[in-house]
């Protein structure tokens, strides 16, 4: 399989750490989204939304959105859960992280880190910075009675969720209000396999 | 079971629209986003992260994310394909939508038919605008040789894009520029129990 994604990214993290902890072998192929690397007509017949990570099968079909790849990477694995209601949970913190967390956390964090503050993400920092603490809050209330987001064990959810999560403070978030989620990254981080390429 | 809803929502349509399908019945119970029924403590036992909808089963669980609740009902149904390749394409669509179409498409419908443009909203309508047009321009070429977004039958990919593309004209976005949708929406309109409780 060949992985086409962008080093920084937290989507492409999600997938990564999950072929690693699956023990998976894959190549890497890395595109530059800041200098437009993922608009070219090669890249589209990839991917039309002209978005990493790609995942490129042995049979040469493609898939794209991080989550679907988690998805598709745990059937068969203990990453996927076997009851329709822990799956429909899983899905269930996916879509959160998609629509309620990325968009407050990783924003906040590639402007800060990549691509700077201009006139108009100016005046839309804080507002992000406050709907990622609600986030944030609403993990924390999870992890306060439970070790993983969903059943007794780390699935795909905590993978998505771990991605961005992990390196929130570089988007100005202070982690040390969130103890539960504290003690969860630190569960997380030290199962077999963590270990994963990034830019950090 | 119940559904914890809100009229104008896509995301509570999208949910609707499936029981309709399945010819389940369930009882409804409408709260004002607007006034702030889903940020009340009654609310966040349901649902932590204060949002509809939330589908209550009969045995009292609750569960939130529209499209993690498409997944739930859809199982052993038509609307959920059988292969790990079609599941995956179909949460690959889903994941689109909530991360590049909806933000990007119900927000501008919002706040033109409710909420109204303050300075805010006003500076963010026209870079919403144009990230809509080219989610449609995704969905318009997938459509171009296909009748459905998955395999050859309506899936709950297809409700999930369909919820807030066929009032998308509502978000200001001009829908006889993509035949292909309009082609994708008559047909999915002409199904069987399409009939749906909304505000319209």
């Amino acid at each position: 399989m060949i992985l086409h994604d962008y080093l920084p990214s937290g989507n492409g993290y999600k997938v990564r750490l999950l072929l690693n902890r699956l023990e998976q072998p894959y190549d890497y192929r890395h595109y530059d989204i800041v200098q437009g690397a993922t608009r070219t007509p090669e890249f589209r017949r990839m991917n039309p939304a002209g978005k990493i990570p790609v995942l490129e099968l042995d049979d040469g079909r493609f898939l794209s959105e991080s989550n679907a790849i988690l998805f598709y990477l745990s059937q068969g694995t203990d990453y996927w859960p076997q009851s329709r209601w822990e799956q429909a949970q899983v899905l269930k913190w996916m879509n959160f992280e998609q629509y309620s967390h990325e968009p407050n956390i990783a924003a906040p964090r590639f402007w800060l880190t990549h691509l700077g503050l201009n006139e108009e993400r100016r005046t839309q920092l804080a507002g992000k910075q406050a709907q990622g603490r609600a986030a944030l809050a609403v993990m924390e209330d999870r992890l306060a009675e439970h070790d993983w987001f969903v059943a007794d064990r780390c699935t795909i959810a905590d993978i998505a969720l771990y991605a961005y999560t992990h390196v929130a403070d570089e988007g100005g978030f202070e982690m040390n209000d969130y103890p539960n989620i504290g003690r969860w990254m630190h569960r997380f981080a030290t199962q077999p396999n963590h270990s994963v390429i990034t830019d950090e």
